[in-house]
């Protein structure tokens, strides 16, 4: 499909001629009107037309009311809208997302379309070349209970984590510009503190800060982070829109990953019925735009998103189909060592383990959990029963306790 | 509540214990732990605590499973975020947007949160002053069928409107940056058009123009409209975010009204148990975001939004409540002629009365089209029925002919 970008949706309706809506879709959201055309109008139009890709019906005999439903594929002209996310996003779901029972569950993107976007700037292989770190999951350690704190409380908390060995430190999505630990004050007082971790476990670290405030404004904030020595950002993506991570991202001056947080995403993905699916908002998009990293809520945890769900978008943020960097998948929420070989079997190697709770509330402090994690993850790689390695690791041995082992 | 901004939020669960939930939601969204710290560090940490508001829970012996639901509102001290809607929907609605079943009902806004917010520039009565008319319900008709016209296309179809007598015309909210039909020269010759109608009509008129492509870019994209001639401005908000329309509603350079269209709010609001309800999407934060005019789905046509919800958004856009001004509610969709009675009983006199098929489809020409809808508006504020005012008046008897009067 070179030359139009496609849009698949689920449609639940109990009588509708899908074949019919599929073409009032197709001639509604692109030239308006066909049928009435003269014919000599009608070739002036023909290239602006959207096309009917696919109807696939799903219904049977004695189906429940409400479970009858279509998966309907359009063809959008690029030629009709310019390359950007917000113009492809109301050319496909603008109007007809408020029409009656319709989910987004898959775009298509035309190579045209894609020749505007360069993707993640560094990329899962990327972030592993900053780290130097290629044949294992990498441990990410999120920020606890930071509001309130001040400079040396967030010192204090992140070189614990960092004594523990984790590769990634992430801010808390809601730390926002604060008059107690200012975006570039918090960089340095955390990179002076990796630093100082550095000299005794000998590894390095990213920490992605949390970019907030004005649209106009973040980049200039992003600077400000970087010449202050950041060398990751933290980005609540939904709250901007997908444009502002794709100028982030593709802004030559902003030369550390990009973080993405799926805050709000909540709000368009889990209904059957309605919104955008999971693959699309936070696989899709989000590697379209840019995402070096992206965060999602995991299958195991307290905040859960249904397996399948995570597998379809990791497979989007992998997929070896759209021409720019792979980003790393970051299954999130509820994750304590027990769960790791889980995470390995689920997402295999190339994956982040993500963790907060499991990591501080660690019986033996936040240091030794993070040091239970990457015990865990040798374990796992090395086919060992956690159980098993537990009995000379003691950190482990102590996470599984507390937090017992696979589910 | 001066010192903080509140969520409302309903949630439906068979089992939950609705207080606990609130509780853990005011900690866990705030502070993150609170029982387990020490009493120093609580006094030091109560001014950023979340506070449980309100719980109302709804429940009944012998209810179907899936509708037991509460009513939950929470208090967010001010202190936690930056004054950016952003920031106030991560802070609200971030991570617990995706924790089971929860939808975001309303906001409740701080005098300090506010006072970042100039609102509308023109608003309601902007507008009304704008186009000299404060004595009926305005008149807007939108461009059919856009893609594919070029610019004599594009004159022709906007003088036929603007000769019916509407007060605004909008573009076609997919009508994106073109080579045929670029954002100044659109401008340029509708505004011709304009004033070359206005020479017969003796009526003033504005002609939203549609602002699109890169983010960074718009407020130069507005700049070059307004250059050309253009008196104010289509917007789709939620593709870009509410940040956007702040920033470009307060910028001093941009001085002609925003047009706000709902273009994917479909994918948040229509579902009972997720998402973000209409009134909050395409009203509160409208309005706070500085938005003069907004669109949503109308009761009565095709796309279809129940009628407690077109009231809800409205009284949030027409609020005394909140101090800015006013923004113009503008119910879209399926509108003709037969409707305005029912229009004016539900929306009263300060409302957009819109059409596009309603007017461009009218079986004399879209001139007509136009003259049809301002003999009902006339008819229906002089409580003359619409079928005896049409026995002299042939545009809207066509029109009423076609698609029958009031359902």
């Amino acid at each position: 499909m070179n030359n139009m970008c496609t849009a698949t949706y689920r449609l639940h309706d109990d009588r509708a001629d899908f074949r019919k809506k599929a073409e009032s879709i197709a001639v509604g959201m692109t030239v308006g009107s066909w049928t009435e055309l003269p014919q000599a109008k009608r070739e002036a139009m023909q290239k602006h037309l959207g096309e009917v890709i696919s109807v696939d019906v799903h219904e049977a005999e004695g189906m429940a009311p409400g479970e009858r439903y279509a998966d309907i594929t359009i063809g959008y002209p690029d030629v009709n809208f310019s390359r950007d996310i917000p113009a492809l996003l109301v050319t496909v779901f603008g109007k007809i997302s408020m029409d009656g029972r319709i989910k987004l569950t898959k775009l298509g993107f035309s190579d045209g379309f894609l020749s505007a976007f360069p993707g993640p700037k560094f990329g899962l292989n990327g972030v592993r070349d900053l780290l130097g770190v290629h044949d294992r999951p990498l441990l990410m350690s999120i920020f606890k209970s930071v509001i309130g704190l001040d400079a040396d409380e967030l010192r204090e908390q992140f070189i614990r984590q960092a004594l523990g060995g984790v590769d990634l430190i992430k801010d808390d999505e809601i730390l926002f510009e604060n008059k107690l630990t200012p975006i570039e004050k918090r960089v340095e007082v955390c990179m002076q503190a990796a630093e100082q971790a550095r000299k005794e476990t000998g590894k390095k670290l990213l920490y992605a800060a949390n970019l907030t405030g004005p649209t106009s404004r973040l980049k200039q904030q992003a600077e400000r982070a970087i010449s202050a020595g950041a060398n990751a950002l933290l980005f609540n993506v939904l709250s901007y829109g997908y444009d502002v991570l794709h100028e982030l991202s593709s802004d030559p001056d902003i030369n550390v990953p990009i973080m993405a947080h799926p805050a709000l995403a909540g709000a368009l993905y889990p209904s059957p019925h309605y919104g955008i699916s999971a693959s699309v908002l936070l696989g899709q998009l989000m590697r379209l735009a840019g995402a070096d990293l992206v965060l999602f809520p995991s299958p195991y945890g307290s905040v859960t998103m249904p397996k399948e769900e995570n597998m379809a978008i990791t497979e989007q943020l992998l997929s070896p189909g759209l021409p720019v960097r792979t980003s790393m998948p970051v299954p999130s929420a509820g994750i304590h060592p027990g769960l790791v070989p889980l995470i390995l079997r689920d997402f295999g190697t190339d994956v982040i383990v993500n963790a907060g709770g499991g990591i501080h509330g660690h019986p033996m402090g936040t240091e030794a959990g993070g040091r239970a994690f990457l015990q865990a993850i040798e374990a796992a790689q090395r086919s060992i029963p956690l159980a098993q390695y537990a009995a000379e690791h003691p950190e482990l041995k102590s996470a599984l306790d507390l937090w017992g082992g696979e589910r």
